[in-house]
């Protein structure tokens, strides 16, 4: 495809018409320019809450400019394999994806600081890095060379550790567990005797249930409820120590972004923040409601150990280093994201944990 | 004020001109019009954070739309008194205010259930309640007669409990105690014996010095530390039970709003949106560096002891039996939040509490 071809040219003409009544203010008429653009979704439509996280930016879009900034929206597959989405996005295939960066570990490992990476912050954490920790700068510095622009648009919120069709009580019962689990976590598994491995979506389900696999991680309850694991892998463990608080990114091409008017530019990035708050608020309105279907279902929840935590941690610590050392991108956004982190975990320590602490007490006593 | 004289009428009108090019896409030309609304902040501008809110919202319209949308910001008693800024916009007086709806407690509790009551639902909880729990239409109905229409647009996170000259270690502390605390937890606190006191922020710290008081609450770290209060009560109590995620919520004149063409009430929506998140994470960047400032400062952190909050906690259910008593409508809210609040702190104590107890081990372990 022509890269030429999607590009709306951002030129704004026509004649201004001033026109004014006693009730109405002058009207400036302006050319507002058409631009419709694609969006691969790097998610299924089943994922409603995730999916739907895109068709709320093409409204929000379309809405404040009468529909002339449109964004079409695909589910993964259709347009683009979902995992391929920024790889196309950058290489002016398609305008707009809604993807996470860990997809794109592989490539290069900087993809997925400013997404999730183990034991990092929270959402609220990471939107404070984002927002005003300089994260969007950092992580679009990083994404130049590969033709993107990125802005937060959604997140998960802390996701479960996963479905296990038996318990995990000690470092020693990962010893070879195969376990569906990517990218950087499946890494720090894997220095602790985890086998990971590499399954879609749709073939986890009987992977579990054949036992091929042992363990699978997916997002959390409204999410995983849909596919039914709790049949096959009953053990549902938290908390998902790989995705503390997951940023789910738009990214756009960024010569088109950078086509686009000024105004529209700062719409997008508007309506995209706005979607952040959206998504989160969507999963913790429904996850609540999940996860007391799934226990009903017969979900055994069940907390990683602390042995088991401070394995994985240590673990993880291990993976930045060897990580940094070989790559100072990485390092570059990593010592961002862990600079902040102390301080952000020592707050958050204060006021926010001992009132839901108190709020969780109330509730297991039946208070409210 | 004459109401018509600030409501820009709709009214859309003026040419189609089409264009095209081979790199462009036709462009429609359309009459943006000009509406010039004031916006009334019930905060003064030294506090930046919760103030610069309205900054970013009017940034976001006027961007979005070339200028045509502009929001102009007053700080509270520029225009209109800080705790009169719903009245007032209500009355038609102001377009548009930001504030926050239990200023408005003593004329209808039912303005404070949306914004914060005690016990109540952290910032992500109340996020949720509003925009996928029917939370801002509930607000709404509420707000019609009062001639209003809201949208959440800013929380705090959990607030900081106050600023006290000497140490409460039992409810027998409290008696006789004079504490600056206004509105419901006012109420909850005179219950246990507290003498609650209404004192504008720049009376407070004088009032805390020379003893006329004996606490005062105001807001967290990055606040409370420009008015100095460590100096002259240094224990800093924690949580702020009576707001444990109060949202901040733009208010616009009702006939004003829907006088609004349809784009630019979504553009609003969608501002508002963005601007939750973004004050959010305003704070949560800046305020683990302001307690720490604070501490260094000689601040004392002392957490209110189970058997306090314990009797707050009752005697805010007694309010809420009694208010509730007499005011369906606030019943109405509140039974919403209610309903919710019992499955959010369920959902939450798994994965995220879980995760964030773990990250506060290795902070407070010097792991991280």
């Amino acid at each position: 495809m022509d890269r030429r071809s999607f590009i709306r040219k951002a030129a704004i003409g026509g004649s201004a018409i001033a026109a004014s009544s006693t009730l109405a203010a002058p009207l400036v008429a302006q050319t507002t320019p058409k631009v419709n653009w694609r969006l691969t979704s790097s998610f299924p439509k089943s994922l409603d809450t995730i999916y739907g996280a895109s068709d709320t930016l093409s409204k929000y879009l379309s809405e404040a400019t009468d529909g002339n900034f449109t964004m079409q929206v695909f589910p993964a597959g259709e347009l683009v394999p979902g995992l391929e989405a920024a790889n196309e996005v950058g290489a002016g295939n398609v305008e707009a994806c809604h993807t996470v960066g860990y997809y794109y570990f592989g490539k290069d490992p900087s993809y997925a600081v400013a997404a999730a990476v183990p034991f990092s912050l929270s959402a609220r954490g990471m939107n404070a890095w984002h927002y005003y920790g300089g994260g969007i700068d950092l992580y679009n510095t990083f994404l130049e060379q590969h033709g993107l622009v990125a802005f937060p648009g959604g997140n998960t919120g802390v996701q479960m550790g996963g479905w296990f069709r038996r318990e995990i009580n000690t470092v020693a019962d990962m010893v070879g567990l195969k376990m569906r689990i990517g990218g950087f976590a499946g890494q720090v598994m894997s220095k602790l005797g985890v086998v990971p491995q590499q399954i879609a979506g749709g073939d986890i389900y009987p992977s579990l249930e054949r036992g091929v696999i042992d363990a699978a991680e997916w997002v959390g309850p409204y999410d995983d409820e849909k596919l039914g694991f709790v049949k096959v892998a009953p053990y549902y463990y938290y908390p998902g120590w790989w995705e503390g608080g997951p940023t789910v990114h738009f990214m756009f091409n960024k010569t088109a972004y950078e086509a686009l008017p000024a105004g529209y530019q700062s719409l997008l990035r508007t309506a995209c923040q706005a979607v952040n708050m959206d998504m989160m608020s969507s999963y913790d309105h429904k996850n609540p409601t999940a996860v007391k279907t799934l226990v009903a279902q017969g979900a055994q929840l069940r907390p990683f150990t602390p042995e088991v935590l401070e394995a994985c941690f240590n673990a993880a610590e291990e993976v930045y280093a060897e990580t940094s050392a070989g790559n100072p991108g990485f390092a570059t956004l990593w010592d961002s994201i862990k600079t902040f982190r102390g301080d952000f975990y020592q707050w958050t320590q204060i006021a926010e944990y001992n009132y839901d602490t108190f709020m969780m007490i109330q509730k297991n006593n039946g208070k409210i």
